[in-house]
């Protein structure tokens, strides 16, 4: 039985200054036992998201290595960009990955807060790390950026959980996490409508019912985009979101002209798209032959 | 850059007894370097067909041992089964898998011919492994079986390529051939009439134009069904295939209620069909996460 991995996705306030980010990026990459699986800067927005993944241990050390670095490099009071930010190191969320449950992931995510206290970030523990229900959503805990958080702190129910009380103006305060693994999905549109993919966003998150699913309209390269993010597979799968968004697409008499998956996709969520669309009675990882060439003897 | 991976799946004359079903995969099993992806044994047929990989020598150990078990094991004379068998060791495919192609499959094939033929069998090669273009397809190579082949000997254009130009009965002959990884999928249909599935599978086969792929139709669990087997995804992926047999299912009247894939299938086919149904842009090995987490750092 081979030991439950875990991926880390810090977000940190620096998407421009390609030195930084490598210097960033390096601290985790020099961590025995950590496979980088991605990074995404983005210039506008001044920040870059980084994934990771590895053992309990290996992502512990990672996610540490990553927060000092932060530090050391980079200073919010110089820092601009559209994203709205509370701290260097700005969202650092656990997920459980292979062998791993999401209860392993909120005592590593609560590891990381407490050594990342110690080291005099101010931590708020989110998501089903939470320690108080109005502190799970993300979007609560962050809400109007670091001066929102410094407003916050009088308040007794916004104390972070670990490390000072007070923000260091250059380094802000972070927000520590677990969540599920998250799938970013986006339907572009037969149409350069912004507002029909905000409509068709809107009628999937809510008169759609879909659970799990947060879903925005843009306008991206000239075409309308709904962009989504699939937080729980198990509830709304791949296919199931795309179906309300053609169906939607349908009723405001555009459609769905293709679609893209941003980063990452369990196979099991691509397993899960093939045996809806075939109408297939069973597939399962065991039917795919890299599985079975690779993977344990006795799969 | 790891070693070609090469698959056999031979098919040898007993699908009823257990033990000498075991003994003659024991054979295979026993050899360093070998895979087994599976075994399917048929009572009705009286017929087996075993899949394992492994690297090019080791496959061809493995391929080797299996035929002495076989020789040792099986006498053509006393078997019955309802497939026209013409061996005792019956077909030897040699397929190219990862880092492999087929120009290594052939030479793998040809490889085997010659040490089965030095062993004592009567070899024909196929597919891909050729010699003559009338040698090419399988079903003309095993006519009418044991009896066929016999009748052939005399034959010029039907000489072995390798060992004895006589049959022994209990032993009979064997075709090693090459030829690409095949994907086995069936179509259940919302009706018991086993000609509609005759029909359709005709359609797909011929007005349909499908090329690579092969189709029967047959009465299935009371339920009719065409039984496909594709010989190259990338001239006919699956949901082609699928998409045809539905067409033409609508036009009789009935339509497809479930599917089955029998045996393994290729990540690539299983991305593929996701990538069509979803309308993805792109999608790739890089996109799975498992890839990502198990697969060579740089990938």
């Amino acid at each position: 039985m081979p030991a439950p991995l875990f991926e880390a996705v810090p977000n940190f306030s620096e998407g421009r200054d390609e030195a930084k980010i490598s210097r960033i990026t390096d601290a985790v990459r020099a961590t025995l036992g950590v496979r980088v699986l991605g990074l995404h800067s983005d210039p506008d927005h001044n920040r870059s998201v980084f994934t990771f993944a590895g053992e309990e241990d290996a992502v512990l050390s990672g996610a540490v290595a990553l927060a000092k670095a932060c530090a050391a490099e980079l200073n919010l009071v110089s820092q601009t960009g559209e994203h709205p930010r509370m701290g260097v190191l700005d969202v650092l969320p656990f997920v459980p990955l292979e062998g791993a449950t999401m209860e392993g992931a909120v005592r590593l995510a609560r590891r990381a807060a407490e050594i990342l206290g110690s080291l005099g970030f101010p931590v708020f523990l989110y998501g089903a790390a939470a320690t108080a229900a109005h502190r799970r959503d993300l979007p609560d805990v962050r809400r109007a950026g670091y001066e929102g958080v410094a407003e916050r702190l009088k308040d007794p129910g916004w104390r972070p959980d670990h490390g000072p009380h007070t923000l260091d103006p250059r380094r802000g305060a972070v927000a520590v996490g677990a969540r599920p693994f998250l799938v970013a999905f986006n339907a572009f549109l037969d149409t350069d409508d912004a507002e029909v993919a905000r409509t068709i966003a809107r009628r999937v998150r809510e008169s759609g019912g879909l659970p799990a699913v947060k879903a925005l309209g843009f306008l991206v390269g000239g075409r309308a985009q709904v962009s989504m993010n699939l937080t729980d597979l198990e509830r709304t799968p791949i296919p199931v979101a795309l179906e309300a968004v053609r169906s939607a697409a349908a009723e405001l008499g555009t459609s769905v002209e293709s679609t893209e998956l941003v980063g990452l996709a369990p196979l099991a969520a691509i397993l899960d798209t093939t045996r809806y669309y075939l109408g297939l009675r069973e597939l399962t990882a065991d039917h795919v032959l890299e599985t079975r060439l690779h993977g344990p003897p006795d799969s």
